[in-house]
Order: structure tokens, then C-alpha cells, then sequence
């Protein structure tokens, strides 16, 4: 029987440092909230068990994972993220079998990334292109309406480091042909100057203006990020990238003359929760719901997926994958999904995505903003010492 | 008695071409849709009748104002928009009583700039800092779950040239002393960078994180602009700016070493339609309507203005004020509104901007997007030989 349900603060930090939050302390109201309400409750972190190389950081880590997960009685482990959350769910996993100490570890997908294999799609990547291709919509009423015959260029940086599936969701707000976005550029398609100039210039020609949508990690044929700032690195290693837009907007300008402006919504269209998608936020639930119950099940080791049964109407449901499978594979957008030319995902693609932006989660207000949860964090009393 | 309703093409460029739109040719359907529709129906444009530095166009245009007004019988004219759209509806008043031609013409405030002088504020204003102040909240969601001992920064980029009405509306996402924006950085205040990097070391050492808004036109001490680049000019003359936000990570990431995001929302938060203020749009609307009204009761050379009954509850109606007293005046934040350090509009500027964002437009919805309105524009004859 399962008596008691912590969450760990900060992820894989909060069990390491043995805070641990008491789930039980929180208002029924504000777990249903939760639905609704935008980034991770019990914060997040960016803390590998990174094995190849930090192997004695790593080692001591994973002894006191176990150290913390013994005092505790923890038996039922649920991991939340990307790749590299699968990656750590997995090594977890393993380390159970060899420490003969049965905690039964699930992952669950989540990232707007949406580039984990074997699961039709991520949680969470339903909602941000939901919001970017309302964006995409807004932005281009506007700056069509002010077009005149000097013609203009509006370049939308979104996220998405190695994988365009961010990028490529624009497309959605594409309504028929000469409707934006034009031209979206994907980090998966090496980046050719000659012909986006080319397709810049033709757009303007016929429309007076032209909307590019860039995933931030667009590449050049070198394979090096047209945005990247080498100087700086975050904490796996991966050069931190900024302004993929401004550099699209230099060559526009430089090579067209043309009036270009940028927008960079960052961290804006990860944490949209005011127009998310009703689709995703059931989608979510039911993954974490599944985890569950596969862990009460005496499942294992494996990672939740999201499986399309049909596309239309749209059918889905969950299954599981061996956590092996997942870590560390990055899932790109079939090349087949892009047109020929390299600046459109196709029907294919279209079909693949439309589903996922259906319905809007109905948001409470106050005052005229969003009512978002905020947790009370009751800590679980420690029991060991503090982490060397 | 009124017989035609025409639309100017692109503003009053479009009245210069002679390219008029037959807005009885609309369906009812779409004028009503309008309402949730962003952006200019009928186009915009920067154009301006410049007597100081173009005298001889400037008269030559006005000639041909008075030509296509003659030609389709033209005697009201109504121009909506900001301090340069006031301008040119005021200059057009005093040419109407020189040259002894008949036109009422009125102007409508419109503009997220909230700098016109005399209106309590500008229809525009409360949806613009309604959506910024949400993604205020959940950007600020986003960064402090991530917020770990190493504490971060995330710079929001708004618009706001001159005056930081925008900048300063972010505020509202306040809920507590301790919940972002925890700096505002306002264009009316000369940027201290001592004093700002101070107050951000304070803010992460607190909280572990800093969420920062700037408006784009930021001056340091001198007077320019911290994110302009000089190179760039737009139609009037002023210096295109981009990259207040990016100049202020690099300023905090260089001298506190701190991880630095930033976010420009750019023409997104102009026309983010999907987040309107029910209160802005009912104002919107009844500028127009008034704007006809006192027209047909023979007024000329006004510009509707809303007025403030009271805050709480919040009252409203319209007057109207001299066109001379509006064109090229611009308003801006009174400095008693804003902290003594000058880093958070206070609680004069909040009782002020919080009634503005009550409420939200229902927005039609298609396939997981916004059904927004195009019209027809089925052009007038023309009846002149074109523009020389």
C-alpha cells in the first residue's frame, strides 16, 4: 500500500539534498489547479548523473539516492522530462536491479521539445505550438496591415536547440496558401542563404511582406548554430544560443533592404498556459495517470508513450517503452515531412500536428489575469545527514 | 444624410491613391468580427503630411486630399490612430475651414502606446499590458522553477518608445511583494546601471531568480537609447531600436555571472487578440461610436477622449478634446507614479492601469486557433487620374 506521496524539490537535486515535499499537505484544489497552471509545481533542475564525465560525482550521487530513497521507504520513483530526465529514470532503474533494492521506476514524457522517441508526441509540445501559431496568426495581421510597397519582414525566433518539431508547428496558423508563415526554417535542414534570401525576395514581391519562422538552433552547412554565442555554456555542456532571429534580420537587411523586425518569445511560449491546448492538458494526465498505474502494476523500468490510433478523427492512447530505448535518442522530424525545397513541413506533417492543438483549457481569472496554483511545499522531515 | 461608408486603404495613403474600400460591400458577419480581430482591417501605414521637411510634397498631397475628397463627395472623415494620425486629422481640420470645403473630421484614439495627451487612456493600451502582464506571471513561473542556488535572470523585452505606459503595465502581474516583476526599467528614468545590478544581486540572493521588464527605448544618462542601433531609421526619422534586453543580459551576465535569458515580444504583444480586455475592446467601440455621433451632430477637429468617472468600481464615458491640443503632444508616466527609486510604477500608477484589463474577448474559435476576420475591400471607382 502506498501511504505516502512526496515530490522531490528541483527534481533529482531535491532527492540528493533529501528535500523532499509532503503531497499530501496540499489542497485538493490546488493539485486539480495544477492542470492549468504553468511550469513545474516542484520546480525543476538541470543535474545529470552524467557517469562518462563526472564517474565519481556520479557514483556518490547515485549511493545517496538510494541512501535517501532507503530512509524514506521511497518503492515508487516517477520521473517527469525530456531525454535527459529518461536518461537519469534509466540509470536509476538499473542501479535498483543491481543494488537488489526494489524501487519501481516509471518515466513520464514531457517536453515541448517533443523530441523523445517511440512516443507519438510529448506532452506539453500540443500547448506551445498551439500558442506560437495563434503568434504566428497575430503577428502577421499586423505587420501585413502595414504593409505598402517598401514591404517588410517579421523573423519569429522559437525554441528548439537540435530538433525543428517547435518550428515546424507554425505551420499550423497556415490557412491557405499565401497566408503566413512563409518560410520556416528548421534546425534539421542546413541553412542556405542563398535560396532564404531567394524565397524572402519572391514572398515580398507578391505579398509586400514575408514571416519566417527559425527554430533557435538553426545550423549552417558546417553544422554550426547560425545563433550560437560560443562564450557561453549551460550545464550539460550545450552552447547557450541567442539570436537566430537578429542574424536572419542582418542578412534580410544587408542583402534586401528591406524594413525586418524580430520577435523572441523564449521562455513566453514554454509557460503559455492562458491558451493551451485541451488535448495536451488531457494527454498529460493521462500520462501520469498511467505511470501509476504501471508502477502498481510491478512494472518497471519503463517510460510512458502517447499512441495515435487515428488521426481523424483523432484516437489515442498510452503505452510503454523500455526506458533503454528512450534515453538519450533525440527524435527528429522525418525528412520526408518537409517539402522538397526545405522551408515547409508538409501535409504530412500538417496531419500529424493538427490534432494535437484542439480545444482550450478554461483558465479561472482574477482581476483579469490568470488564477495559477501555487504549491505550499510542506518538507518531509530529513532523516539523514546532510549530502557531502 | 450619410450614403456611402468608404474605407481608406493603407490610411491616408489611401485616400492619395484613391484606393477607397466600399465597407457596406462587408458582410455584417465580418464588421462584427472586427471586434476580436487584430491589427488595422483596412491597413495602416507611416506616411505623414510633413510640412517642416517636405513642404512642397506636404501641399501637393493636401490638394490631392481635397481632390479625392470632392471627387466621391467626401464630408466626414474620421482617422483613428496616435500622436502622427492626430497630427494629420488636425492639419486636415484647418485645411477643410481655408479652403472653405466642408469635412467633420474627427479623430480616434488608438494606439498600445497610451501617450496621447488628454484621454484617461487609448484604446490598445489595456489589452497590450493584459497579455504582457500574463506572460509576466508565467515566464516568471517558468524561471523560478528552474531557479536553483545559482540563481537566474530573464529580461522581458516590451515596446515603448518614448513613454513606458507598456513597461509599466507589467506590474499588474504583481500579486505579491515578493512575485515579478521584480524591475522595471522605464524609459521616462535614465538607466543606472550601478544601482539596477545592485537591485538584481539583492532580488536573486532573496529569491534566486530576477525578472526583469525593459521598454524598448531605454535611455542611458546621456539621453540615447542603450538598444539603439543608429544605423537603422524608420519613416519619421527615428532610430529603429532593437535590443534594449539583449544589451541588459550582457551587462548582467557580465558583471554578476549570472544565467541570462531574454524574451522581446515584439508586434506579438500588439496583436495578441487571443488575450484581450473585454473593458479595452467596449471602449474601442465606443470611441468609433462616438466619433459618429458627434460628426452628424456637426462637430469638427475633436479627438474622442475617454474619461475616468471613477476607478472602483470602474466608470467610464467619452468627450471630446480640441485636435490642436492632441497632434504631436505626447504623455507620459507622471514621475509621483513611479517608486522613489524608480524601479516599479506604485500604487497610483496600479489604481490606474488595473480596471483597463478587466475582462476578456471571446474569441471564435477554429481548429485550435483564433477565427480572425479578413475583409472583401471591394474597391470604390476611382474617378481621378492617379496621384502625381
Amino acid at each position: 500500500m502506498i501511504e505516502e506521496i512526496y515530490g522531490g524539490a528541483n527534481g533529482i537535486l531535491g532527492i540528493l539534498n533529501e528535500e523532499l515535499i509532503d503531497l499530501n499537505e496540499e489542497k485538493a484544489r490546488s493539485i486539480e489547479g495544477l492542470k492549468h497552471t504553468p511550469a513545474a509545481a516542484l520546480g525543476t533542475c538541470r543535474y545529470k548523473l552524467d557517469f562518462k564525465k563526472k564517474p565519481e560525482q556520479a557514483a556518490r550521487d547515485m549511493d545517496r539516492l538510494f541512501e535517501v530513497f532507503k530512509a524514506h521507504n521511497i518503492r515508487y520513483f516517477f520521473y517527469a522530462g525530456g531525454n535527459d530526465s529518461q536518461d537519469t529514470a534509466n540509470k536509476i532503474h538499473e542501479e535498483t536491479i543491481k543494488r537488489s533494492f526494489e524501487v519501481r521506476v516509471i518515466g513520464v514524457p514531457k517536453t515541448i521539445d517533443n523530441d523523445l522517441p517511440h512516443t507519438d508526441h510529448c506532452p506539453g509540445y500540443g500547448s506551445v505550438i498551439k500558442y506560437n501559431a495563434a503568434t504566428v496568426m497575430e503577428v502577421a495581421a499586423d505587420v501585413s496591415s502595414m504593409a505598402t510597397d517598401d514591404g517588410s519582414c517579421c523573423i519569429i525566433e522559437v525554441m528548439g536547440r537540435a530538433a525543428g518539431w517547435i518550428a515546424a508547428g507554425a505551420v499550423l496558423a497556415k490557412r491557405n496558401p499565401e497566408s503566413a508563415p512563409h518560410i520556416i526554417l528548421l534546425p534539421e535542414i542546413p541553412f542556405n542563404e542563398a535560396a532564404f534570401i531567394e524565397k524572402v525576395k519572391q514572398t515580398v514581391a507578391k505579398l509586400r511582406y514575408c514571416i519566417v519562422v527559425v527554430g533557435e538552433g538553426l545550423k549552417n552547412h558546417k553544422g554550426e548554430e547560425i545563433g550560437a554565442d560560443k562564450s557561453r555554456l549551460d550545464a550539460f555542456g550545450h552552447a547557450v544560443l541567442s539570436g537566430a532571429a537578429d542574424r536572419l534580420a542582418e542578412i534580410v537587411q544587408g542583402r534586401l533592404s528591406l524594413k525586418t523586425r524580430t520577435v523572441k518569445l523564449g521562455y513566453a511560449q514554454r509557460a503559455a498556459a492562458h491558451f493551451a491546448s485541451e488535448t495536451d492538458m488531457a494527454e498529460a494526465v493521462a500520462c501520469g495517470e498511467a505511470a501509476v498505474r504501471a508502477a502498481v502494476d510491478g512494472k518497471s523500468g519503463f517510460m510512458v508513450k502517447l499512441v495515435r490510433q487515428q488521426s481523424q478523427p483523432y484516437r489515442w492512447t498510452t503505452g510503454l517503452q523500455d526506458l533503454k530505448d528512450i534515453a538519450n535518442v533525440e527524435h527528429f522530424i522525418p525528412r520526408d515531412w518537409i517539402t522538397e525545397d526545405g522551408f515547409l513541413p508538409n501535409e504530412k506533417f500538417i496531419a500529424y500536428a493538427r490534432p494535437l492543438i484542439e480545444g482550450e483549457v478554461k483558465v479561472p481569472m482574477e482581476g483579469g489575469l490568470p488564477k495559477y496554483v501555487t504549491l505550499e511545499k510542506v518538507p518531509v522531515d530529513k532523516l539523514l545527514p546532510p549530502r557531502m
